[in-house]
């Protein structure tokens, strides 16, 4: 593992580096996948399911006779953690809901702010050997809150052209209106522009592999918005001498499972805790099933030690970390103090695992640096505000004046003359 | 005009459809010019200031000396209007104002959420005949409440080496931190990657010509986020007989001066409305100075009478214009129907250029039909939204089974790993 003691401001960007990756040999494949979609529709959707899952659906839409089949399936204890997850989501999500804000800005001039649900939104949801149904609840469940009409969620088929019974369950319970057996480029560009199975959608939630990061940003192009720029997982953690090693350690392995490009860094005022944490972690990533991809993420990690706790703030606040985790005795000094993070855990006893599933705030997060402009996931991030105005005739006599001589500065003689006619009928009727 | 009579729902998206314009060439000479200015930094940015400016600069920051001089130059009433017009554009951002989120899911298990300012923030403002001070109210304000650490801003500086003085007397009345006479591409290139003189921002903000919106857009895939998307100015009257054809009339050709690709779109249940604003026109158009634009826009505006309200709704939905002005007798039909719009105007005293200006709204909106899943600028928009969680032991011990057992389904051993690590130190604590 990387050691570096007292690494000085001017060395901190390539220190923290992320691991970048060239997408202009996917862009191609991409785009002309997207166009035969465009053109072609369910037709081509069809051809590259075969091409790309191995699998011929005669449809993509699953039943309710194969969810239901899929409830059958999930284990008790399972559907119970998923009910308890969906309900602090739930709750801490909910909260987040904000009042139509209301204010008379001058005598006659009434202005309000709403937020109003997006009315279509697709939702991907990766296939493969680790079905990620957390991240249906992390998007639906907000989805369902802000009022969307339609959520619809696409998913690769398996070779038996089944979705895992879990991201079923998870779908069906949280109000997923339409699940589709479609994955890849051709999911998002079916929810780009519609085809005969797949609904046209205003945006696009979710993460996924390469090819489906590329379409994503590809699909922005054709006026679908979508949650935020994608990027290898990160985690910092920012520890000290009140820290338990094997708690940190755990920590680190948590997000360095994820990929082999996950970025793990520990950031420390103690060189004691640093050295504790590198034999801890040792000895946990023995134990580990994905040991191989952890190893490597390991690898690249970082243990950075710096003298006191501004150095680190500041360190970190030029990293930006998706997940940042925070236990050391000047908790609060951070907790103030982070201006760039997308979640934040503090103390010993809040593991990052936790935000990812049950704690109730959302794991889709900004990560590779986007910390410092997008937010992550959130209620709002499922509608668009909304602004209103209705002027009386008392108040465009408060406030006509003013637009007149502005609109006439800047040269806009027809903007000038909407409020002039209406100032001047006003006068007449007196 | 058009004037079109019951369009059935089939012809709707061809009826409504927004010029398209390629920007295949433009985006040729935007990455030339991206790349140098990321390569040689100020050397590239004179350059283009000399090609695209025709002037050569020593020095691109406005100083103190020249913004003093700006002030004694702009008019009295001048002056007064803009500082109405902040206090009204202040008044409804600091409304937008939210606490902080907070809630304890479980038992245990506190989780909130908090917005905290992008610390850097760029605003452009494009140069020419007309000065668009008001766009500077409408960026600087916020950002400003919001808590933005840097607000830069840039303009392109005039054959002499200036900036339009109510440019300067308004950004330098609503905080910006510093000002540059940098335009067009090199602008947008130097806020991406940071230069001798340009501060690199997080976020850009502001409208300009399609050079600028494809600069904006290539910028994003450097990492710095965008107001929203771009695309010509477009507004929707539905109005019926209770509306003043006369005033519906200036709405309409206020809108129509911006450009020759302004959409300006009036939908009426009433054939007579209809004729007497088509009246209105021709008579008001004669008087414009900006006739020659707004004529040009008006000949490719369309008048479409619809059987009832609720057609009428339905289409404007499916439109989702940016600026959209309510004048009928069912004005809260629309107001709660309107699922997407920028901005909403009701009523007969509510024209257009009030929100541009003075009402305290933001007039920078989503254009293009990207009301459906975009929202206007607000105090949001300076913002990111960050969650916090802190779990005791006692909270931990409530979700923690439910977050090993997700993980282990997840496949997933390091996330359940860090909980049963942390729950077995509690067991072993009794």
């Amino acid at each position: 593992m990387n050691k570096i003691y007292n690494p000085t401001p001017d060395t901190w960007s390539t220190l923290l580096e992320r691991p970048t990756k060239t997408v202009d040999d996917i862009e191609f494949t991409v785009k002309e996948i997207f166009k035969e979609v465009q053109k072609k529709g369910d037709l081509a959707v069809a051809k590259y399911t075969s091409l790309f899952d191995g699998v011929s659906l005669d449809n993509y839409e699953v039943s309710q006779e194969e969810i239901n089949e899929a409830i059958g399936l999930i284990a008790n204890e399972l559907k119970e953690a998923i009910q308890l997850a969906k309900s602090n989501i739930e709750k801490f999500h909910a909260a987040q809901k904000t009042d139509r804000v209301i204010i008379e800005t001058t005598e006659g001039v009434n202005c309000w702010q709403e937020k109003r649900p997006i009315q279509k939104i697709g939702l991907y949801i990766p296939g493969g050997t680790a079905p990620l149904f957390s991240t249906v609840l992390m998007l639906a469940v907000p989805a369902n809150i802000a009022g969307c009409n339609e959520i619809v969620l696409c998913s690769p088929p398996d070779k038996n052209g089944n979705i895992n019974p879990a991201i079923l369950y998870a779908a069906n319970l949280c109000g997923v209106t339409k699940i589709l057996k479609v994955g890849g480029i051709q999911a998002i560009a079916g929810m780009t522009f519609g085809t005969e199975s797949i609904p046209k959608v205003y945006k696009i939630f979710g993460p996924g592999n390469q090819f489906v990061t590329v379409a994503k940003q590809l699909a922005t192009q054709f006026g679908v918005a979508i949650d935020m720029p994608a990027g290898p997982s990160e985690l910092l953690v920012v520890a000290d001498d009140t820290a338990v090693p094997a708690f940190v350690a755990s920590d680190l392995l948590s997000q360095a499972e994820h990929g082999t490009d996950s970025q793990v860094l520990l950031v420390s005022t103690s060189k004691n805790l640093i050295d504790a944490v590198e034999k801890e972690i040792q000895i946990q990533l023995d134990l580990l099933p994905r040991k191989a991809i952890a190893e490597k993420a390991i690898a690249n990690s970082k243990l950075i030690y710096v003298e006191n706790d501004s150095i680190a703030l500041e360190l970190i606040n030029e990293y930006g970390p998706e997940h940042f985790i925070i236990c050391t005795a000047a908790d609060d000094f951070y907790i103030d103090g982070i201006e760039n993070a997308g979640s934040v855990f503090i103390g010993n006893y809040t593991p990052e695992s936790a935000g990812d599933y049950a704690s109730g705030t959302n794991h889709t997060l900004p990560t590779n640096g986007f910390a410092k402009n997008y937010s992550g996931v959130n209620l709002d991030s499922f509608t668009k505000s909304m602004t209103f105005q209705k002027i009386s005739k008392k108040g465009i006599q408060n406030i006509g004046k003013a637009i007149e001589i502005m609109a006439e500065a800047e040269g806009l003689q027809a903007h000038k003359n909407a409020v002039t006619l209406r100032l001047k009928t006003i006068e007449d009727e007196k």
